[in-house]
């Protein structure tokens, strides 16, 4: 179910039913020499939407502008700051929370997102903490990538070349949903060499052509349409086992970090 | 020419022959009984991207979240803070910006934007006057209804019961687009009964099914159809002028104001 | 009754027989060749001024400094970014609800504030409607060219010539007020020129005398005397059904537009 | 010569001559039994337009609403919060930086604004200093008790209970501009106690009328003529000093401080 | 009782004896030819770690970088916006204030904090006033050479030359402490000249090496030892009468101030 | 070299020979029976001290408070909202680039500080990125626990019960620098559980003596020692390699993500 195609009186019967909700989260950014600028909002869109043609979730409209700065070396890069993004998140979870929803799970196609979401998280729990009260809601940050046994089918499609930015996995994912958007390109090197991120200046010197890593040209729409179909099917399951927890429960993954 | 399908090179390309860019912008809320949430910034989504087919323009994603705190009475609907959506304008902007845009068009589907927009606007160009600098972009908001010829192609399909908020005219657009999601319901009264707009908890005892003035059910594909195929047009049109227009030119509407 | 010509407790009293208060707002900013700096806001000052001279209505201080980024290149203007503005309306209507104020009628002096007045009351309201609260006050903007009439009288004394900015009818205001500070100058052409705002230096190239369309030597201390009175009559039937209005009430005027 | 009351052109030409400007900033709040609300803000605008009557020096409108949250327990007080003053001087500053003026001296009224002033010139200096720029501005603060002579006068005519709040040197500064608004009351205790000023509850708990350790019926028409003279002509010699002052010049009092 | 150095077992013991706790702050800037950088967050730090040691009083961790904007012209300031500042301090409040402290002592070893500070405090104590509810704490800002009898102590000790910044009492406190960090310099002046305080570039100009009126030669560890001793002693009764004073108590210090 | 213990001129002269500085960052915050409240900003402190021992490095002073809103529920925990954490690092950024730093290193010691640390970067970033500049500095963030070789040996010190808050090798760094403050407590569970991290509310029920997945019983002295040699050894080696490293160079771990 689509919020964005429902009415408001649809949506009040859904909340009897769930009180969860999807946002697919992402950027509008350079991603390489065949990548759509929109790769990285339009993986968790597809995704998701193609979960809910066969499982009862409900869908928000997409979250499309990102944590991009690296890349307005390139044009059709649209960011936000941080801070902006940040308030963003915060006015879009208020507003379901007024509704009834207590459990809202971002869908991330973009790595540069997941710190300023974290972030964004922090600062809208950090009003119950202040308040000494409970949130009445919680929020779940996930990429689509590790869903579920993505990674390692893309591990076994892409075994080398698979890079960090421009990926052959999220270029394949679009590709299978709009095909007749596929571009090409001759890649020097074949695979792109990785370093560090920092301005846009400084990405754009080290990765001329905005890969990473990565060998585009070994996506396909078949590899495309099994990264959706699965990713999809684990979206189903991880929305349920969200939906189903309650306050003081779930594990959660160990290691050696320091929180 | 869609940004968000299209590659940065590709994009690069587009500068060399334009820097106009055109952003539709709307709102996430509610519609009425028969309306859809996305129904503000679908419209004017579906009008530049029916531009788009024959003519040189490009479109930028859909800015879909926007000025709708009077409707978070009723389920479905997000809104920013005026803050949050001023400083994501400027971050759009400023992204568009350092490509070389020059003439940003945002093609707006919600009245209650105009003046988030318009104070955007100011922010933006508070600091080239701060500055004692030219901005180096000029910036220009049109609302669809407003497109040459298609206020009086609104009136004329529905001269009475149009209103202001869940109108024919938008819902007939996106039952055009999405005829598979057209919905149905009973009004009492046919026509809804207007008022002034403050906050959700006075909106919703105001306006209980969401409509303001209007009666939908005269809303039809044929008619979203000929508002489309008008507004589109009348987009290239406008989009000409404003890219041809160069910095102190252009006459604007006289009226009885005081700026 | 001028708040700030009160003691606290002559305003408690006034809270006894009337929850309303009227914010004269206006900007500081060059008028063209004769017209004062000050001119909007000492328009809504003079004219809510006069009218308590026989009403029993309450003004607050006058909001001085507005919205005129656009006006920078020239010397004398002061601005507020939106943010600024915004913020300062935030907090002083919330001081006014403090003390019980409930219907905040502020009466505007310059059409380049209107979006930003009705950004921070968007600001205001989505704290009651994210907390789905009734937010216990109501919020009113008027431009005092568009009380009940006046419009009218201004077309009748200028049928050409009256433009947009530095009119020959806000300059009347200010010749009434305060005939001493009368000045004259020759205008090249005699109707200025008019076109888009934008920032500063933009804006002087296209007005280099300030002037947006108008002939301001048409003012005369008669006519402004015969605006403000009749404004001032208008204003205070505005504040009589402002006033009187409760909650779910009130007709708004209809138009072809999209809320 | 007051800003608001000159053209544009007139201030152009002023600054052929001067780069110095005076804004008079005060509060809006209660001051106990028969003080003004405005008396905070007037009384620096009265002296100020005192001065300008016979030397050649610059007012700007004034900035009326100050720091005032600890009187919002009594009806008729508004207040910004720091955030908001801090941003508004920000954009005032920079509004007369951009026209030329170089010297900018506030004149203030209201000691619990004297901390937000001057955090707002640390804000403001702190865009040159991280830009390792001059900022080609000096900023200075001067409360008008604290002009030369005006202090060992408001002593000599006030020996006991000038207190701190809604004194008798202020209340008789707004009795000599303004006679036909000069109330009376009868207090007990004569003269009001004193005590740490923290919100407003704990305020008005603390000082039932308002007042702090002042006698305000002691405030006469000529006692306040007197101040006003006095504080006038100490402005114009301040001013005098201050536009003389080259960058790295000037005593500062010295104390027992650590800055 | 250092904060830092304890579990949160033991805070939640020591708040069922007291509800006070202090907070060094101070500021990370350049302090002459001999001063450590960190001299101003370092003094109050160890008066207020010495206090602890033989009373039962509570000790934040320091708030170590403050406002140093125009010290940044010499290498190793670090400085906050007052914006950043003030927030900054809003949240250590907030976060004190949720554990139940009632009392907040801001030990402050840096001058051009105080505003700053006080600011901070308005902007917590609005949220109060707003809501017309007690803030359910206070806050209270003292200066260490401010504490009962410490300034007569250092004219005693610095009868010339003490000045104003890198002052010798400054620099002996910090001697005292680490008597292993002890340098030596020679001046050229002796004592050095004072000034106004502006911006980062005029205040090196004026103080070539960022003495202000003083001669650091004079500092010891002997003089240092005293301060300390005497400000710790000072510090622990200034607590205990913060602590038991209740809301609406305690004379403040009269002066011919307008609040 | 410990800049808070150095002057303006020793830091100057560091300036030329080394561009990098380290800024130790943390949280203050429960760390269960045992731990310390400033568990987290100590132990980088404590490691960054250490390596500048035998290493010409330079360590500014420590960034004590962090993002701790989920510690809230326990007393001494001192947080900053997201916002305020990034605007303080944009100013300590901001500050030492002002002196010619251009590697900034923040040795961090909180995994709840890694989000907003980093969205801090991009904020920084983003200033030089839409300016179409090169930023001229470069920004590093690495949490002690994640220098070379200190996980490993983390493990095995710990093979069980290292858990990811109130860790036992966290706890063994402060027991090594401050033995004199060693508690001790009986723990039940002797491991404790594990969970999703939320607001203070969820997270006090979720983990009632503060503990995630450890056994802090595990610390000791000795390991502790173990664990701050060789994370100092690392650290400087790291700082080596991060200052040697120009614009377009450096390899990054690859991973399966998608940036």
């Amino acid at each position: 179910m689509l919020l964005h195609m429902s009415t408001w009186a649809e949506i009040e019967q859904f909340l009897e039913r769930s009180r969860t909700i999807v946002i697919p989260i992402g950027s509008n950014e350079q991603h390489g020499p065949i990548g759509l600028l929109g790769t990285d909002w339009m993986c968790p869109q597809i995704i998701a939407h193609q979960a809910q043609e066969s499982a009862d979730i409900l869908i928000a409209p997409t979250f499309n502008i990102g944590m991009a700065q690296h890349h307005l070396g390139f044009a059709g890069t649209i960011t936000l700051r941080p801070s902006t993004f940040i308030a963003a998140i915060e006015d879009w979870t208020r507003s379901l929370v007024t509704h009834g929803f207590e459990k809202i799970f971002f869908l991330n196609g973009h790595g540069g997102n997941i710190a300023s979401i974290e972030a964004a998280f922090s600062q809208l729990y950090a009003h119950a903490s202040f308040a000494r009260q409970p949130a009445g809601f919680a929020l779940k940050l996930s990429n689509w990538w590790d869903l579920e046994g993505v990674g390692a089918l893309a591990n076994r499609q892409f075994p080398t070349g698979h890079g960090i930015h421009a990926t052959p996995s999220e270029i394949a994912v679009t590709q299978w949903a709009y095909p007749e958007s596929i571009k090409s390109a001759a890649y020097t090197p074949q695979i792109a060499n990785s370093g560090p991120i920092r301005e846009a200046h400084d990405f754009r010197s080290r990765f001329p052509d905005g890969r990473m890593g990565s060998d585009p040209g070994q996506a396909s729409v078949e590899k495309g349409g099994e990264l959706v179909k699965l990713a999809a099917e684990s979206l189903v399951r991880e929305l349920e086992a969200f939906s189903r927890e309650s306050a003081p429960l779930g594990p959660v993954s160990a290691s050696t970090n320091n929180c």
